[in-house]
């Protein structure tokens, strides 16, 4: 072995047992728990009620709190802005200025009467990770973002805007906080004018990481402390009209009967039959209906159904949804009835998480001792926007009782913790990449 | 044989022959077809809506419709009264003031947006009837009397009056006239303070008599002129309270839901398969629905239901019930819902028409040389009320696609004086008696 070969590999040794002994101090790292729930308890304060928040995207509790959490960003030494959908953007160099960002963050928006859980949880955690890097004095190779996006309960507006995806048309839409979008997003001090030229490019961000409470109750239920999400399932809806024959209760012979009202309700048992009937995590619902004439003494001779179809592959939801439509038109021809769909919004397609991602995450979980599954969301979330534009990858931690959208909505502070540590590990191993 | 033997038996003969001889002649009688159609179409004037009329108990056209009618049976010859109730009550003497009267009759009152023949047809043929008897100068034994009931499509309110069955918390109700039933009752000349003073007992009429349209399409579509009614059917209704859990429809398994709709669908087609899988005309129908609550994404939390069953047999339509309740359980165990049954109104008890005057309508039908069948009234009919006191009897005309309640109601003219023609007969054979 020559001697200059000898002295690379002393250097190369020397290297990697220093890149080791980096990953083996990062290993150790651990949130502030306490500082998590303190600062939960902060945000909370912002459009209180009692058990949750108001906070709707665009409204006045909104404004504040987002007030509240720029602040937070700057004591943490981020470089803060505000885009032109209202999103709000932390940075913090990396050692690297080639390198991509690596992103992560979620939203402080609520719904109406939400909890103190959905998308906090993310941010909060989000900001522990930089705080947890300072007070190391851990400089990553890769600059970090921190992302807060603006009105994600209004439909992944923030997020939407990142990627391109927020109209014109939609821009006039009265959103819940009584504004209309345009108005919001200049009340959070954006530029609805200017929504093109922020739009994001493929390989804009190295990554995204979100981590989020799980909305549903599988994690508790297995009594796992993690969930590697695989993805976001896509949504198509359907708006079904039933027309049938209205006539008297009383005088019609049952033998001589168009009841829109029976037939929507085989319709219904046959949607959860076939959506039951294959194997798979696909949900389908009818959580709407509206009846004409809608009386005791009256047969049915309309009603309009509300219906959705959920799944992390799309043309599983159209097989499905064919399914669906084969058996409306048996049911139709038996009842004399006509059954009609048609598709009331824009669908939202199904985002798939990262494998590499999920991987780090994995490991992060397994390094942490967690117990973990594989898990899909079924509800949205910025995650499936941006990646459209980014490998993306979630993190799940339990809800107790798998309730959301409520002020009942909770999350144990350990399992938030733990959470923020599989964060703040993935993100340390994306940047190790 | 001795001789007064003889004479009296010549005298019966002569009194039998004098009998049959009078009998041919009313036999011959016939409605003036082209009279009744006249004032159909004048009665339609009062409350005129495109195609139909909207003469609503107690509003001003059902007022100024009443003032029309009072005045033609004014100029028959009646002996007009107007009752407490606000019924118009019209008397023709007979020979033998002994004998307790023959009603006839019906309503002219509306629902909003009605048709111009529910309730007129008997109603003006009652009147053709007086006329008839004027235009051949026959008086009956027994004095006639021809009732057009008040507000029968507010819930039979003149009729169930007669029998004793308004309460004074029902005096209070609002009418869809705008006025409270007490205010509409003094808006037609009647005294709601005094209706108790108004009760007819057992016994006070001989019998009763309704000709109406079917409001079904029983007849038009077995090419029958004539149904004869073996009664009216009781109606009981029930409100259903399917209580589950509302929850996210995205994130909540298929297996892991407690889903209202689905269990109410499931109930929908259970109260259906019951209803039919008996013999009978019993009829059983689920008109009405309300969802909590009530969005594409939202699994429902509750639903409730407005269902009732209809049929002859008091006994009968409670062993549906019962069955119905025992499938609601089923579907309640599998679904982990509770389902609750409250009746929200005063059933209708079923009332059955007298078979001596089935038979007299029979006689005058075949007498007349008309088709007919036996047939159940599913609707409720002021007859049905009178029935608690007297012998009633009802005779059905065709109803044009079965359609009632609607500007598209109709009857021919000729399947209307047709029922008229039986209505003429069947009284004067009661009269016979």
């Amino acid at each position: 072995m020559p001697g200059t070969m000898k002295n690379t590999l002393l250097v190369y040794l020397l290297l990697a047992s220093s890149a080791a002994l980096a990953q083996t101090q990062t290993n150790r790292l651990t949130v502030n728990q306490q500082r998590i729930d303190t600062r939960l308890m902060e945000l909370a304060k912002f459009g209180a009620q009692p058990g949750g928040a108001s906070r709707v995207g665009y409204s006045k509790a909104d404004q504040e709190s987002r007030l509240y959490f720029i602040g937070l960003m700057k004591k943490a030494g981020l470089a803060v802005t505000v885009d032109y959908a209202g999103n709000i953007i932390g940075r913090r160099k990396g050692k690297n200025p080639a390198l991509k960002p690596i992103g992560f963050g979620s939203h402080i928006d609520t719904v109406p009467n939400g909890g103190n859980y959905d998308g906090t949880v993310g941010s909060i955690s989000g900001l522990e990770l930089i705080d947890i890097l300072n007070e190391n004095n851990i400089v990553t190779e890769h600059p970090l973002e921190l992302l807060i996006f603006a009105n994600e309960e209004g439909g992944t507006i923030g997020s939407g805007a990142m990627i391109g995806k927020v109209t014109p048309a939609a821009l006039k839409a009265v959103t819940q906080s009584g504004l209309t979008m345009a108005d919001g997003i200049r009340a959070i001090g954006g530029n609805p004018d200017s929504l093109p030229q922020m739009v994001r490019k493929k390989g804009d961000l190295a990554a995204f990481v979100e981590l989020h409470i799980e909305q549903g109750g599988i994690l508790e239920k297995e009594n796992l402390q993690i969930g590697v999400v695989e993805g976001i399932v896509g949504i198509e809806d359907w708006e079904v009209t039933i027309q049938g024959t209205p006539n008297h209760a009383g005088t019609t012979p049952m033998n001589n009967r168009h009841d829109a009202m029976l037939a929507a309700a085989k319709l219904i048992v046959a949607v959860n039959e076939v959506i039951t009937s294959h194997d798979g995590r696909q949900v389908g619902t009818v959580g709407k209906i509206a009846v004409e004439p809608g009386a005791y003494n009256v047969i049915p001779g309309k009603v309009v159904l509300g219906m959705e179809i959920r799944d992390l592959n799309y043309d599983k939801i159209w097989s499905l949804f064919r399914e669906v439509e084969g058996r409306a038109k048996e049911i139709a021809k038996v009842s004399g009835t006509t059954i009609s769909f048609r598709q009331p919004f824009t669908p939202v397609t199904p985002a798939l998480t990262a494998k590499p991602i999920q991987d780090k995450i994995i490991g992060a979980t397994k390094g942490l001792g967690f117990s973990y599954r594989m898990i899909q969301s079924g509800a949205g979330h910025d995650s499936q926007e941006i990646a459209r534009i980014a490998p993306v990858g979630m993190i799940f931690i339990p809800s107790v009782d798998g309730i959301s959208h409520s002020p009942k909505e909770f999350s144990k502070p350990i399992d938030i913790a733990n959470g923020a540590n599989v964060l703040l590990q993935t993100v340390l191993a994306l940047d190790r990449e």
